[in-house]
């Protein structure tokens, strides 16, 4: 594994890549990393290599490519099973993770809602996204430091780039995440004092100074 | 294994439920199947065993519940590991599989757009669903019996439900799969020869019945 070439395509403020950029840090794995511009155009070497979906992240493992976030963090896990697991060894406990990770990409369309939308046409929108993020926090995390209990997982990995836009719904929203899902604000919180977490996303800062430049080109703002 | 209780909440037609008893079948695991009448009302069952997405199939193992199909063809192969195995061992082909079957899930919103449009609104409609199914013919199962290649696996039973519809596709939308994708179509009969698939899965013929019924009463036909 030592000689392994390991390559991600990726857009940073792209939550789905921050999965797969967080997954490789808690195995340790160096990886060459290349920017995708996708306000520009997609690359010839993107098209390539994800012909099907024309989406970032791509994971290049030894010329062999991974596509769809949570199937490349699973795939890393269990490539690189020596340290950190990501997924629970027991079925049923895996299959739940799988579940509750999987719910996590509907947060994508619901914060799409928020930042491509009107701030005339409002109404009801935030509601959308913070029901999911309340039940995520009642029904699954509750009093855990993690959502896999004490260990940082699958789960964690899948909502923690959704984490990093929470500054970013709330600022063009204008409602707070943290009042309504204390826990889960808190849990954020926890995990960004983690290396593989701080080390491999952006500043939510920074992903609201670009939605904002972005809705300005777009006429939403 | 043998003194588990295995209980399946699932709706005849659905190919999502095809998935779960044909996996079942493929491990001959024994289980109580219990009929959902989604044309008329979610059971008390359902709804208390699935209350996030309230849909079917719904597998109940030992009273544990797991929902959404690929997460409980997954968690079968896990469990019953000892014979049949669905997905491939290494982790690459795990994450084509993966990749593939997620990818056959797009289907039903292709499908769905036949069935339930007023032939007048036709165009275009058929190819919509005709192409990703010759992708999945050409890029994916080529020459190959069964999409992971000599065994029967993972991506066959994601896609075998889709299968046991063309005929209604078909003869909604008046046009032939068979005519675009005949290797698809061959290998469509290939699984049906398989008695974990033709006992698992309705007479199309049925299908397209109900279909019919369906979209007189709801005003398309």
């Amino acid at each position: 594994m030592e000689n392994d070439e390991v390559i991600l395509l990726n857009f940073w403020p792209s939550m789905f890549g921050m999965r797969v950029r967080v997954a490789l840090a808690e195995k340790e794995i160096k990886y060459e990393y290349k920017e995708e511009d996708l306000f520009t155009a997609k690359s010839p070497l993107l098209l390539k290599m994800n012909p099907i979906h024309k989406k970032i992240p791509v994971l290049i493992h030894n010329g062999k490519t991974v596509c769809e976030s949570l199937i490349a963090v699973e795939y890393i896990d269990e490539v690189w099973n020596d340290k950190a697991p990501l997924l629970p060894s027991d079925p049923y406990e895996r299959a739940q993770a799988r579940f509750w990770a999987d719910y996590t990409d509907k947060l994508y369309d619901y914060g799409r809602k928020i930042w491509a939308t009107k701030r005339e046409e409002f109404e009801g929108v935030t509601k959308d996204l913070i029901d999911p993020l309340k039940l995520l926090e009642l029904e699954v995390l509750g009093d855990k430091p993690y959502f896999g209990g004490e260990s940082f997982g699958f789960v964690d990995i899948a909502l923690i780039g959704f984490y990093c836009w929470f500054y970013t719904y709330e600022n063009v929203g204008n409602f707070s995440i943290e009042a309504e899902c204390p826990k889960l604000a808190a849990w954020g919180k926890r995990c960004m004092q983690r290396e593989s977490v701080s080390k491999s996303v952006p500043d939510p800062h920074k992903i609201y100074e670009v939605l904002l430049e972005f809705r300005k080109n777009y006429g939403v703002e």
